[in-house]
């Protein structure tokens, strides 16, 4: 029981790093960059606070636990903004290898058992093919357009963002998992870009 | 609908601001202090991780849900430390009221039936009365030990913590919801007070 307990807080006291990881995006008041940790918290909220917006079938326990986890590989990849010069790595191959290769380690400090539960709910995340990982991937999408919207256009600013292409690499995805909220999202949203 | 939606975002972009309340512990490598939204964020990480130590009848799911939401009311009150010059005011009556008010306004921005359940959730983690919630608070004063553990001592040092006062402000409510964890800590914790 104790060499279990030392591997759960192995991972515990690793996981704590995720809160000296740098996004791209401000917190709502543009104060400072908003790290991974208090954004995979905020998600979470998002889904407690948003869950009578999911589709049926989806569990909200479930998405919560997947956005609790989903960032943690950022532990050794770092924040790949969508919104950036590099842009394009936040879908490559590369990022994607890099990112397996940090799950297996991070979750690796685990327990075996526990090790396969986390990992197995990080790959259905990064494959957005469940209800349960489609709609956590437009909860993580939202966020970020919400910070941007409080601060007075963030990234959007920063990167000459035009509304097509929040569209395209935003809207499009969170209408697939949450059409009614990104109703809601686009209206707020579409003064800031006219 | 929509209106309904003005209100769930209003509460969470009025949470945006949790991440900017400082708690007296810092990170696990000293950098900085850590944050109140990011603590939030390591908790519900801790239930996920932890959860074949937890009494028999605890929904580790509910227990996720009460810590994402217990430290709202600090937008308003601020944390308190346990281990401080005014330590007596972590119990005070006018803290709970302040908690309280803070609650019902937070809360408030949300339509009423979700306002309702979060408020209900919230005061169950206050009373620390039910399993989930009694298993909740054990996981709040977990972390900040290995906070401290790992940062070299952090606010043992700083206020001259005793052991014998660690075990009382702290140890003994980790073992009462979840003893097997104070085991495991407490024999960690040891050698740093001798």
């Amino acid at each position: 029981m104790s060499a279990r307990l030392d591997q759960q807080f192995a991972f515990l006291n690793e996981a704590d790093r995720l809160k000296s990881v740098l996004r791209a995006n401000t917190l709502c008041d543009g104060s400072r960059r908003e790290n991974s940790a208090e954004h995979s918290w905020h998600l979470a909220l998002y889904a407690l606070t948003l869950a009578d917006h999911v589709p049926e079938g989806v569990s909200i326990d479930r998405v919560i636990r997947m956005l609790l986890l989903h960032d943690l590989v950022e532990i050794d990849v770092g924040d790949v903004p969508i919104h950036s010069a590099n842009g394009t790595a936040h879908a490559s191959e590369a990022t994607a290898k890099a990112e397996q290769q940090a799950a297996t380690r991070i979750f690796g400090l685990l327990p075996p058992d526990i090790a396969a539960q986390f990992h197995a709910l990080w790959d259905e995340f990064e494959a957005a093919a469940t209800p349960d990982a489609i709609f956590a991937k437009s909860l993580d999408r939202v966020q970020p357009v919400m910070a941007n919207l409080a601060s007075g256009g963030g990234t959007w600013a920063e990167y000459n963002v035009t509304f097509d292409q929040l569209e395209t690499r935003v809207g499009m995805k969170i209408a697939r998992g949450a059409p009614r909220l990104w109703d809601w999202v686009r209206e707020k949203t579409l003064p800031w870009f006219t």
